[in-house]
């Protein structure tokens, strides 16, 4: 008897999970076994984790994953991950505006304003456990060193390979760790290698994150498959945390980016955790072409578009569990400003709210402390009137004409911040600007995850 | 055998606080004596309280402070203040720009912006527990029930009675509750009261706040006395928490108010606990001319240089004891940006490191975590220049050049983390600007606090 669709699936889901799971066995350094149980201990996953684990996430034909732990700051997991694409794959990025960023995302923006030859292929590679921010020009010599080493193992331009770091910032980056991994993650390459990628790139993260999408192109299907790191310092500006994209889209480079950079503003710019912006926020987005659909030319045709609307669904699957990994989250809190003066004005309601350590401390108490609302309005500088917005917790109604709805009682308002997902309304009156961000509660696990990060 | 002055100052104050607490036993309702010590067990002082105490204040003349309890929020405590001033006072103030600032304020700056008589008196009338902001017309009815109550029982203009409260927003003022105790407030109007008036409009603070200076006019000493209140949502815009500040100086309101408005930014602009900014904020000065001394008319004559710097060292100390009455707070932080581009720059510096809810968990944690201050001013939008940049902790040179000092050693930095009072530099090597401003750390405490700040 055939096993219908759906069990394949899973049958398939379980064997990934057997095979990620041997590898990461041969990638990890061997530590004393006591340990593990006591690492996992201290580090539960977030409440607001996906149900179901690490998404399957399609094979994406031209490019290969690899990953190893080089002991850059943790014992007993993987640390580095490496991607190799295809020859003729286009890349396009985005990355923060710290004026501080590290030595690795200046390289990325070099290497992506230069001349490309679109013959080679290319490589990301990236490590976690430090983030060779400040480290002053050791910081280049150690982008120049790995990239340079994956570049020759793999037989491609320096110029072509991308890196990034993450982890604390201002301790020199022990490249050689890295380098002297490079055979062991260039023998290690696979199509099937993403999860394992995305394990090795976390921090203080607590799940890995993925997400895919699939659209008909003209002569086939054009699949997209996502992974991202985050969890703190998440403010991204511009950009975001670690985000690498893969598709097999036959796309020119500039109307890559075109489109990328398109999508970034209503996904990765519209989250925050705390309000801190990293120094290493990139995100990488790669199009091997080797999908049997026609190619991508014009940002006004229907594929083009319907190729804009699936990477958005996946920048903003991945962007929200940033926010589901947020560091010490219980709540996963929706923000929609509407009929604000201006989009500046819609932006800057919408982030004050989401920023104030006071409503966020609200929610962490289940306290549908609106007031704190009304004040965090107040201070973001935006035009208000008081007697013309309104709030509302999901479809509650609290508070308009500049009072307390008279209907509103306590206990709805109550009831619906119980939930793990809310919604705050906000309804300016004003213009027609609308804004909806995403954030998190600021609960005690933030503060122990972060008084002592480094010790 | 006569006592020396200092025992005499020693006394003096022991009699004080002996009338004070006699007094606020007269004050304060009666309520269950069980509940008290569980009261004061929940809200333990600061840490970082001032030794000795709520200050020493000299008397100025034509000032008269009361205080009750009116329960509008708190039980067994006095929440109410109230000020007579002398005919002929003049008053000058500085507000929140709060957009959905409260009806209390809009009207303080409405009466401030009117003609005045110079002849008749003065008052100010002030409520802790409820802020009565976003309470619409609720909100000036209760604004115009307690002045009008008040200039009725002093005989004097409303348009001479400014109020303030301070407390939970939203939540309609039972204002009948103060016009039924403005009797009694009337009957214990005293020139002794002002810790009194200090202590009835605490929210969370954990101590009252004062603060005096004097100085030597032509003719005879000018006096300043001033209180404040305020431990959350302290992110000043243009004026502060609440303060009140007396002085007897002879001196018109618009010279008064040139004075004041020049010393705000150095002071009560400079000082952030947590971002949030209230929507109450409101400073009143109050100058009734009853001092021997001579008139001040002219801004660049000595004497108004002194009382423009003994103005700002009163202001300087009641923002500094907001501070180290910060919402949990356990340091004392101050951070000094110099040689910035610009004083814009300069500020958005030093406030992107002390609202940095990074920097802020790891000066909790004693954690010598600089790199969070190179990530702050790289998120600050200010111009940054990697290699010209010098971190200091205390005098201790953490980073400069664009990486660690090769010479710093990680216990000097904790060693100076472990202090209550902390120093953080940040040379920019750029321009001439520089900034200060204060804060304090973000501990498990302030999420405590507000977590369930209503329930």
């Amino acid at each position: 008897m055939a096993k219908d669709d759906k069990d394949w699936k899973a049958e398939a889901k379980r064997l990934k999970q057997k095979v990620r799971k041997l590898k990461e066995r041969l990638a990890t350094p061997a530590a004393p076994a006591a340990a593990e149980p006591e690492a996992k201990a201290a580090k539960p996953v977030s409440p607001l984790a996906p149900k179901g684990g690490f998404p399957m996430l399609p094979v994406i034909d031209g490019v290969e994953f690899a990953a190893v732990g080089a002991g850059i700051k943790y014992a007993n997991r993987t640390d580095v991950m490496l991607v190799r694409l295809a020859p003729g794959t286009a890349i396009a990025g985005a990355f923060t505006r710290s004026s501080t960023r590290a030595a690795c995302v200046r390289d990325c923006q070099e290497k992506l304003a230069g001349k490309v030859d679109a013959r080679s292929g290319a490589a990301i590679v990236v490590n976690s456990g430090n983030s060779n921010a400040f480290t002053g020009k050791l910081g280049q010599q150690a982008v120049d060193a790995v990239t340079g080493g994956v570049a020759k193992a793999l037989d491609m331009p320096a110029s072509r390979v991308f890196s990034s770091s993450t982890g604390v910032i201002g301790e020199p980056l022990p490249y050689d760790r890295i380098t002297a991994k490079i055979p062991d993650l260039v023998a290690a390459l696979d199509d099937d290698g993403i999860e394992m990628a995305a394990r090795a790139i976390m921090t203080t993260d607590t799940f890995p994150k993925g997400a895919s999408a699939e659209i008909a192109g003209a002569g086939g299907p054009i699949r997209i498959a996502g992974i991202a790191k985050g969890s703190g310092m998440i403010a991204p500006d511009m950009a975001t945390m670690l985000v690498y994209i893969f598709t097999d889209a036959k796309i020119a480079a500039p109307l890559l980016q075109k489109i990328l950079s398109a999508q970034v503003d209503d996904t990765f710019n519209a989250i925050t955790v705390d309000s801190d912006t990293s120094t290493s926020d990139a995100l990488i987005l790669a199009a091997t072409g080797r999908s049997p659909a026609a190619p991508i030319t014009d940002a006004r045709s229907p594929v083009a578009r319907a190729f804009a609307a699936a990477l958005r669904s996946v920048m903003m699957d991945l962007a929200h569990q940033v926010i589901r990994d947020g560091e010490g989250a219980t709540k996963f809190v929706e923000i929609r400003v509407t009929r604000a003066a201006s989009p500046e004005d819609a932006h800057k309601i919408a982030m004050a709210i989401a920023n104030s350590p006071l409503v966020k401390t609200a929610i962490a108490g289940e306290d549908p402390n609106w007031g704190r609302i009304v004040a965090a309005i107040g201070k973001s500088g935006a035009e208000a009137d008081r007697d013309k917005l309104a709030i509302r917790f999901g479809d509650v109604l609290v508070a308009e004409k500049g009072w307390r709805n008279p209907a509103y009682r306590e206990e709805d308002g109550a009831a619906h911040m119980k939930q793990d997902e809310l919604l705050i309304q906000v309804d300016m009156g004003l213009g027609r600007a609308s804004r909806t961000v995403w954030t998190c509660d600021l609960t005690h696990r933030y503060i122990d995850i972060n008084a002592d990060y480094r010790s």
